[in-house]
């Protein structure tokens, strides 16, 4: 499962039947994983946690060659920080693996529980999903945090890196086997795909039979790929479109801080913003400053009319800039009549992952988080809050913008689905 | 939208087109449900169940040409009877509308709410799934259980009944409308997909700009091809392959009862039992009055080898057996040796539906109940409870064999999503 990637170039029907073992292998794990103890999933993750601070030099050496590779191959330098690694990095991944052992155990909850008046007693109850399938690109820290969570909610997991991340995903995979031997639990609770072949993402897309789930986490390439091919149901993000709102009502100086922070803490995350849309009675005594700031943070705006009349340094956007998720430090900036139009606005161009209202009037505040139709809507804060750690997750495998089983951050919980146990004293169904 | 089927053969471009206008008429509908108060949607439902009563005879006299025309095309008797509406199921659909009108509003709760160190607020609440299609087949009671469960959770319905039973649908349809305009609500929050045309659920489901669910209802090839073509999300069961496990701590009058109920009580439902599993200890004292009665109330028996040395009228079950669910008066009945044998027969053949322990030894139950990966698992009662109505749930849209989203009966509390509300007082993130 871990031998050099070089050494093995299989034909196709070689790579099915090695896709189909893994996915087997899978099955009977995750039957184990459902009963396996609290105590005992928490004990492989901190045995995990520990086997990679111990790895980090063998990681770090298998990192460099990942990232020699990807320099041969002109990969761009966003594409390059995503895939190093470095000390701190690594010490992140032991921590995270950590915070995920410590947090309550999401399998075996009860959900729901109620009486009939025959007298049967009816409860639902969480279970783990089964077989999760992994897909994703060059970051090798998610084969930590996908691996982890997985197995917290008691589901087998079947990680399939970026090829560039291969070396790197795959000493970090050694690291957590060691945790689930340490626990004994069976190795093949977390599983890698043994190959770079691109081949067996459309093999693993294809077994409906064995795997429950699939998870794409990627660019909008990879995850119309997989919702295109997929047998199996899918949780993805599409995009990260969203808006930051300020409200004639809105305190100037909560709304520059906020601003600032939406667009420019982080740039290239899901939950930055990327449209910044403000009512017309405001924007004159609140926008000069909030621009001010962003440009001198390195921003550019891309503003309408109003906009650029207000703001030499502003380029006049396109219509669309309105739907353009920048993940850079760009920002469209809007003015608009008021809520029913922002709400129209956003409607039309936001992608139902998170919108943000800054307002002091109440009213409006919950006219706005009642209408947005979004995974996540908020008030008088930042965007860049939309993460499942930031939640108090304690970590995530994803935002989801579909509507199907968990929409927002993805972390152990929303890796459970349930069922119902009816216990009776011999009622039969009249 | 009710006009006669025989009035249109649209060419498929026309269709499309159609099919489009619906769609986006729906999507409109939607969000003006999704902010309908809970009062009005009662209303609504109310109003609905009343018209559907004063158009008793306008059903009977649709349902009286469905019929005639199904006699003609030489439906069997089951499909007949499904078909066949009489005053007391006109009253039931009423009834049905009045349960869901009463039930609690699913859409607005509070599922979870926690503050974070920094102050935020954080709420996942309730929120309406979108645009449901519904695609059922000669059921025409389907029609205003769907609609009105759709509508309870704010939802947009596409409904698309069989071909045989388009003119009862388009009546009962045509009340469901009258309930909508008395509570001043869209007429396209519940449609009907105006043509027998098959090639209109080929369009339905490739809709995923318009439509976020598809529910399927009717026998297997409808849910296979639903599953096939769907670029939608598709909440479906397949079968309902259900197990009664008699353990050696069974009671024998519980278990004979029981077993009785879950095979005879309505052979023809999901949740009715297909083979029975009884352990060797409890066969010889246990068994024959089981199959007596089973025999007496006309069951078919089809035994093991041990089963058909202890009940001459018993024919030898094949290996198909264990694998069919009859929807009819056969059982299956295999002699195992314990509970892990009984797990392991479940666990090869089941269909992840339902399954049920007869036992007094609460240690093999709890067992039972933990390692059977079902939407249901019973002890001590009949698999026949397998109902949203029996739960409690006021009404199902059917099953869910799955395991995303949601597992079990669907009633309108699965009929919902959520979305997370964020309430801050200016903190950004650092």
């Amino acid at each position: 499962m871990t031998a050099e990637p070089a050494a093995i170039q299989p034909a196709a029907d070689d790579l099915r039947a090695q896709m189909h073992v893994i996915g087997a292998a899978a099955r009977g794990a995750a039957v184990e994983l459902a009963l396996a103890s609290a105590k005992t999933k928490a004990k492989a993750l901190r045995a995990a946690a520990e086997a990679i601070r111990r790895a980090s030099a063998e990681i770090l050496a298998a990192n460099a060659k990942d990232m020699e590779a990807a320099r041969t191959k002109g990969l761009n330098k966003a594409m390059l920080d995503r895939l190093a690694l470095n000390p701190g990095r690594i010490d992140a991944m032991g921590s995270g693996l950590e915070a995920i052992a410590d947090f309550p155990d999401p399998v075996g909850r009860t959900l729901a529980e109620w009486d009939r008046p025959n007298g049967l007693k009816i409860a639902r109850v969480a279970v783990p999903l089964g077989v999760i399938g992994v897909i994703y690109e060059s970051r090798p820290n998610v084969t930590a945090d996908a691996g982890g969570l997985c197995l917290k909610a008691g589901n087998a997991a079947i990680l399939r890196g970026g090829s560039e991340s291969f070396l790197s995903s795959s000493a970090i995979h050694t690291a957590l086997q060691t945790g689930l031997r340490a626990a004994s639990l069976p190795e093949a609770a977390i599983q890698r795909v043994p190959t770079a072949d691109r081949d067996a993402v459309g093999i693993l897309l294809g077994m409906n039979d064995l795997v429950d789930i699939i998870v794409p986490r990627g660019g909008r390439g990879l995850i119309e790929r997989v919702q295109d091919e997929s047998r199996i149901p899918v949780i993805a993000h599409l995009d990260g479109m969203c808006h930051t709102y300020i409200h004639a009502g809105a305190d100037a100086r909560k709304a520059r801080e906020i601003v600032l922070n939406a667009k420019m803490r982080r740039t290239g995350i899901c939950g930055s913003t990327e449209t910044l849309l403000i009512d017309r009675a405001a924007a004159p005594g609140m926008l000069p400053p909030i621009l001010k700031d962003l440009i001198e943070a390195g921003c550019e705006i891309r503003g309408d009319e109003s906009v650029c009349k207000m703001a030499p340094q502003a380029v006049a956007a396109t219509p669309a800039d309105w739907d353009t998720e920048y993940l850079d430090a760009i920002l469209a900036v809007k003015v608009v009549e008021g809520l029913d139009d922002a709400l129209d606005h956003i409607a039309r161009h936001g992608s139902q992952h998170t919108e943000a209202i800054v307002t002091e009037d109440a009213a409006a505040a919950d006219a706005f988080l009642k209408r947005v139709d979004a995974a996540i809507v908020m008030h008088n804060t930042s965007t860049q809050f939309a993460d499942g750690g930031e939640f108090g997750m304690g970590a995530e495998i994803g935002i989801s913008t579909g509507r199907l089983h968990a929409r927002g951050p993805i972390g152990a919980e929303q890796l459970t689905s349930y069922k119902y146990i009816v216990r009776g004293t011999g009622q039969v169904r009249p």
